[in-house]
């Protein structure tokens, strides 16, 4: 294959002719496809059906303390729930805070609090001018989308294949005490596959904050969400490094079942020190009644333990991981050498990141719709929704079937294709002349 | 029975001895009795277990308009949960949205979205020097709670048979901008058992508050929590009242299934105009990934119908009633015409409020504690759990068995007694003694 930069003008416009008639083929198709989230197949979710027996009207519903799971109390989540997450993220029980369905509720309400009552005695974030966090980029449109909603200045923080840029990040910490916090995904990072390296969990861990009230949102999202068997990630644990470090305190750690069990039915927890633990407890006495521990009770009942989980996420990776392939297949047979995007191919988690030529990105996404293929929004992955070269596009695999992605990767390669040989024709995209930007 | 004012000094002090020796002998009894929280009984969650079958590994989990419960999506709640709520309150549907399993974190999250961002265009109230909330009293703790938590300043209304003074609340909200709200609960009341009067709720939705942001936090908690056949209060709608006295903005009305299905692991819902509950969604996608559908979804298997809910109240009611009426027996038979103390008889909810002697309150529920009988603590019904008379307390027939509230209530009457002779007597109470108050 040769690269599209080494063609001739001629060459160029020949292509586009030829890739424009396919694409005009392709809409006539009437695909209706979603690569947009990163949502369970139907089949997928029926592997853990189990878990709608574990509990049934015979079943002692009291946990292993005798606490009756039905009634208030046991604010902060039932002992073994605590223990099979503990376990999850490598962390002693007592380390952990069992609450409802969403992990991503946890991180709005730790924002929230910080604005309105501040962590640990220092000023609520509403009462300052300014407050920053670092996002690195691309990532996790939810994260920005909290820190945005409650006004707060986002900086964009470039990704490595081992990380953040911990040079940047050290620096803008140590220097502005406005900068308050660091949304970070650290395996399997969300677009990119990426896990931080032990190297990068030790610089965060040992981070000179200029605020006190710095924290690391460490949002441990697909701790066991491994595609193989034998080449599989591995995390440095967090919350010990940064108590060997003498900063116990800078860093929340969340987690969810919701990819484990299912998408909107799964637990999810918050790990931190003590000291963070307990102001959280202290809020949640005024926040809720309680978090459902019948639902805590069922996830126990269903995985039993650590083990339970981890066979769990073995099957589904059985099923998960020929979609990855089937797409970085078409990737690599259509696109590879042609010098006009790049990948990473990740061992875990949940979404393929692709880099298109500069300024392509939109135009890519937005001729996918026209053909029928809803991808996440060009922009999603960086705050504001502002891809500065525009250039980023996540590809979600989960959610279709292995067929319907193979039709969704084909018309990605060509949509991908024809922005691009576009781009280098100079000719202004139809989408552009359409938006008039 | 002799009033006990009408006691003279000798006939007291004899009544304080023989009192104090009871009081010494029930000590002895070495109780261990609770009547503090408004929980279910183990043998109440008994009646609810079919709940636990309503979904099985075999369960279709689709919703009527085939969304997959267990995905993500359907961010407001699935349309037959909205139908359940919305027949429970004699609401349409579309007024309701769906959320977790605590009503509580829905008030919670009400109030924090109007301090860090305000209701509907207007300043967020963190931003305010000075914001209100008007209280009505003897109230519900945890409504106290939140608006303390969040530094708002609370204003005592007192309560009449018919609910809040009403002439007070009207020309509080109407001549201060800095009144932003009022907790109500508007059906068998939480202390007292009270159900707002048809006129009530009328000039609720009537009032012409100085601050556009002025909003009734309708908890209504109690809806369907009858203890009786024949003798049900009924509450006129709040929602349409609003919109009829062109107020439709003013009011969010909470509600859940914590005494319907289980205390910790029901559904919970807020209902308010369109204006309002698009507000709420927009804040709700930035908040969670969606609340759990699954359990939204058993509710309505199990209960099919809001028929099915009222059967399972009527059952709910054959275990309570006789609780309630051991308690109002022992008061009568024990306390009547002795003049240390009032009661309402409630037709329903989970509390039955006592009004001691001014100023005896405190000691009661310190003799009580002592004695081995939790009650609520005294001023717990206040804001600042201050109560100005010191003389309300909160007894919670509902978790105890039939037996245990027997002698708890035997007990109550007892220290009643011992604290009202006391304290005609002017003698400083050993709780005082100790306190040093």
């Amino acid at each position: 294959m040769k690269a599209y930069k080494e063609l001739n003008r001629e060459e160029l416009q020949a292509l586009e002719k030829e890739l424009a008639k396919s694409y005009e083929e392709a809409k006539g198709l009437g695909l209706k496809l979603d690569m947009s989230r990163g949502k369970p197949s139907a089949a997928q979710l029926d592997l853990g059906m189990g878990i709608m027996d574990a509990l049934d009207s015979d079943s002692d519903m009291k946990t292993e303390g005798g606490v009756d799971t039905r009634n208030y109390g046991l604010m902060d989540g039932i002992p073994e729930a605590k223990r099979l997450i503990g376990d999850m993220l490598g962390i002693a029980p007592e380390s952990v805070i069992v609450c409802g369905n969403s992990s991503l509720s946890i991180m709005y309400d730790t924002v929230s609090r910080a604005m309105t009552h501040g962590f640990l005695g220092e000023t609520p974030w509403c009462r300052l001018d300014k407050v920053k966090f670092l996002c690195p980029v691309p990532g996790y449109d939810r994260h920005f989308a909290i820190t945005q909603h409650f006004g707060i200045e986002m900086i964009n923080i470039p990704m490595s294949e081992s990380g953040p840029d911990m040079d940047l990040v050290e620096k803008l910490v140590a220097q502005d005490e406005s900068v308050k916090g660091i949304w970070c995904v650290p395996k399997y990072s969300n677009p990119q596959g990426i896990t931080y390296s032990d190297e990068t969990v030790r610089r965060f861990a040992a981070l000179k904050p200029a605020a006190k009230d710095f924290r690391i949102f460490w949002d441990n999202a697909y701790a066991i969400h491994h595609l193989y068997e034998d080449r599989q990630d591995e995390l440095l644990e967090i919350l010990g490094e940064c108590e060997k470090a003498g900063n116990p305190d800078m860093v929340f750690e969340f987690a969810s079942t919701s990819k484990i069990s299912f998408a909107g039915a799964g637990i999810a927890a918050v790990a931190a020190s003590p000291a963070n633990l307990e102001e959280i407890r202290k809020s949640m006495t005024i926040q809720t009644i309680g978090y459902d521990k019948v639902n805590q009770l069922r996830h126990v009942r269903y995985f039993k333990d650590f083990q339970g989980m981890k066979d769990q996420m073995r099957r589904y990776a059985q099923q998960i991981r020929p979609k990855f392939e089937a797409v970085l297949q078409v990737l690599e047979s259509e696109l590879g050498g042609l010098g006009i995007g790049s990948w990473v191919r990740p061992r875990g988690g949940y979404f393929i990141s692709f880099e298109a030529m500069e300024g392509c990105a939109k135009e890519i996404v937005s001729l996918c719709r026209e053909a029928g293929v809803t991808l996440t929004g060009a922009g999603a992955t960086y705050p504001y929704k502002k891809d500065p070269k525009d250039s980023n596009i996540r590809i979600a695999p989960s959610f279709p079937t292995p067929e319907e992605l193979a039709r969704a990767t084909d018309l990605f390669v060509l949509c991908v294709k024809l922005a691009s040989v576009r781009k280098l024709l100079g000719a202004p995209s139809r989408r552009a002349l359409r938006d008039g930007d």
